[in-house]
């Protein structure tokens, strides 16, 4: 995409990277993984997406001469500006499948290169990453709550600002059906929708001549929106009126939307009108101020929505607002790197590491992925990440690689995919999900494990940096 | 900006379009306000961001080839596509000054054109102003519990998505001093900050090393991160170290930066440390979950902190993710234009209009803004804009009309403004407001009025309103 550019990160990314740049950085390979510490939403798993979007990213990444002649301005030195005229990324990218389940602690992408590439793209990972699987997480939770509704993104005018293209990306990859963010539409290839908003009924001097003119302006997608003076007892019965002229011409009106008021009631007592004209095929809509919890207890009261139009709550990822992934270093100069702290949960896993997904001889999940170094083949015992005294057998498990290379010498490897085949997948790999795991509250923990070999190693080093301090 | 064309809206605002277009839409005037129901954060006051942005890109807005052979794909017809590969943006815009405190309910921009393009720019500018204005206010709250600190932009990494960039935009307006954002650096002219993360010191085998390597890169901007480790028995210890040796090369270490821990407690004790070495100048820096309660508690407990980084809370406007604004429609065909709501606080604001801020004859606020019928000349009294038997006398006062003219034919009207004069601006104008409006809890209530002449329309045409039900 042609917005961003090499500038889109932290300015001490390119300060770090000048030091290194001055001390060979361009031939210190180092190793940083991406991981969050924490499932949103107080939620069970989080679905991971972005990733198609960072690889063509990387695969772009340069600074043009804008950049370049804005960094000389910064202070940085000229041997460096002319390695960024020149700067591509030309790493390797290991990474789970766009769309699968992930969870807290363990790697979700693995980034391999020069110290100065994997540095200067921390940030955009992270920023590209860590939104999308934000908001993925909610869509998967309202799709949950809503499997048989037509699933419709209405955030954008309430979206953070430009995050909105993506956040429409990211719904679809959750489970919804289509977005009304037209770019996003142009750009992802995601089913479009929209017709008509309560400005277009009070532009006319009556309810049932706007929907007429709208009528004859989109006879085969019209939904009507009902409920500007009164959605019983005006709006309806126009809508009413619209739908037995369509039906003259040979035309079906698509469906009523409801915007305000008693969501539950109206829609029952619609439903109950609509059928009483022998009109069961239109379809009743509902949007304003829906999340996961709304939409429960909705449909709990037997609301007859046939389709859901989600904004705000959709598209910022409230209440949490961002996923805290992270990115740390883990091996470079030929050795495993740690980083120390005071809170256990906080120690990184040194090393270039794979990640397994552990299933029973049925191909059930068993709730538990384990962490080793990548040169390890299949173990079977894990051991608890800050309890390394306690441990777990599992010799006739099944044990699924979760990292693949996608990138190598900077250039993708496999062709991209399309949102819909990611929506599938994730679909299929939250469905092996069981629902324990998937419930909104205290849902049952996914457990990490590291291998014996992985164990030990973070054990050494926790002891050789602690003589540092 | 070069991202954003026509496709940047929801697809209902082209559906619409459409049927306008077939009802010559193109010779249909009509004004539109903008307004938020509430402010964010549970405070007493709002700050308008985004304005230059949005003028800049309606100066720009089309749809480009590529955007019309997608909408064609969308069951757009021929001639209205024709109409859409001519587009451009036509109207006037009338608005507050942008970095000005903005209150519920009344206008912050009134956009005037014909109904298609007014239409169709109705989502870029909610997701545009919305979201500038939220992160904005959540910047000046914390600039008002750390007046005399410099304060940092670090959220790029957790902001959501792309809307960083015009996050790190609308915190400098807030108050802030510098982002971490480079390209918002280079494209809003916002300084720019930033020196070295762990990974930084983890990648060498020991902290001093490190730390030489980065004082010698940068040793006119050297601020070093000391809890690699151990900030007191190690960090601290050796940025002393790197400091002495700097003043040797007559360079002044710059500051160093805690980002874990008790940073009360540490914040504390590094200072007593440097300062025992004769290092008053280095300056401390923190981060880590900032927001403006704790800092509040950090200064409250005395923590000698002179730089703080603040990342995620502010970038994504923390808890409330998003202000509530929207665009109503306020006229058209010569007629002024209301709609109804059973919620008496969501009845719009009918007409073209204009609003006043009260003073009084020692130039103070008096906490009252005021709106009118654009025609009316200054008013001396003003009603409750629910309880329209409660009404005002304000004889003496001072009234600055606050929606002034930024575009016509599309055009702007006055130079770009610099960031720096916004942030002055707005500086000003908060300054203007009574503490007890700026309080966190329970904030003194800024009050909206009615003129005479628009209570009367609106009574009118509520009364209309009802008998088309």
């Amino acid at each position: 995409m042609n917005f961003i550019s090499g500038t889109y990160t932290d300015q001490y990314q390119l300060t770090m990277a000048q030091v290194y740049f001055h001390n060979d950085g361009e031939y210190q390979d180092a190793v940083f993984d991406y991981f969050f510490r924490k499932s949103p939403f107080d939620g069970g798993y989080t679905i991971f997406a972005g990733l198609e979007n960072l690889i063509d990213i990387l695969e772009d990444l340069s600074f043009s001469k804008q950049d370049i002649d804005y960094l000389r301005t910064q202070g940085f030195d000229q041997k460096f500006l002319q390695y960024l005229k020149d700067f591509k990324f030309t790493g390797k990218v290991y990474s789970v499948n766009e769309g699968d389940i992930v969870f807290p602690l363990r790697p979700v992408v693995r980034i391999e290169g020069n110290i100065i590439e994997a540095q200067i793209i921390e940030t955009l990972l992270l920023n590209i990453l860590n939104f999308q699987s934000l908001i993925a997480t909610k869509a998967s939770r309202i799709r949950l709550v809503a499997p048989h509704q037509s699933l419709i993104d209405f955030g954008m005018r309430r979206a953070q600002g430009l995050g909105s293209y993506h956040a429409s990306r990211a719904a679809i990859i959750g489970g919804f059906d289509a977005s009304s963010h037209v770019m996003a539409g142009r750009d992802f290839g995601i089913p479009v929708s929209g017709t008509m908003a309560h400005s277009f009924i009070q532009s006319y001097n009556d309810e049932l001549t706007a929907f007429r003119a709208f009528a004859k302006s989109r006879p085969d997608d019209c939904v009507l929106l009902v409920d500007t003076y009164n959605t019983l007892k005006s709006g309806v019965p126009n809508a009413i009126k619209v739908a037995k002229e369509m039906e003259e011409e040979g035309y079906k009106l698509n469906g009523v939307r409801l915007d305000s008021g008693d969501l539950a009631y109206l829609a029952k007592r619609t439903r109950e009108i609509l059928d009483q004209e022998g009109l069961e095929y239109v379809k009743i809509a509902a949007s304003n101020q829906l999340d996961e919890f709304v939409i429960k207890s909705l449909l709990e009261q037997g609301a007859p929505i046939d389709v859901m139009g989600i904004g705000t709550s959709l598209v910022t990822g409230n209440p949490d607002g961002a996923l805290d992934g992270v990115y740390k270093l883990a091996f470079t100069k030929g050795k495993a790197r740690i980083k120390l702290s005071e809170n256990k949960a906080k120690v990184t896993l040194p090393g270039k590491k794979q990640v397994f997904r552990l299933r029973d001889d049925q191909q059930h999940l068993i709730g538990a992925d384990v962490v080793t170094l990548d040169d390890e083949n299949l173990v079977d015992e894990m051991f608890h990440p800050f309890e390394t005294d306690k441990s777990l057998k599992f010799p006739d498990c099944q044990q699924e690689p979760l990292l693949k290379m996608v990138m190598k010498n900077g250039k993708r490897l496999n062709k991209v995919k399309s949102l819909r085949e990611i929506q599938k997948y994730s679909k299929e790999r939250l469905a092996e999900l069981p629902l324990e795991f998937k419930r909104f509250d205290n849902p049952h923990i996914y457990k990490i494990g590291l291998s014996k070999k992985l164990t030990d190693l973070r054990n050494r080093l926790i002891s050789e940096e602690k003589r540092k301090q």
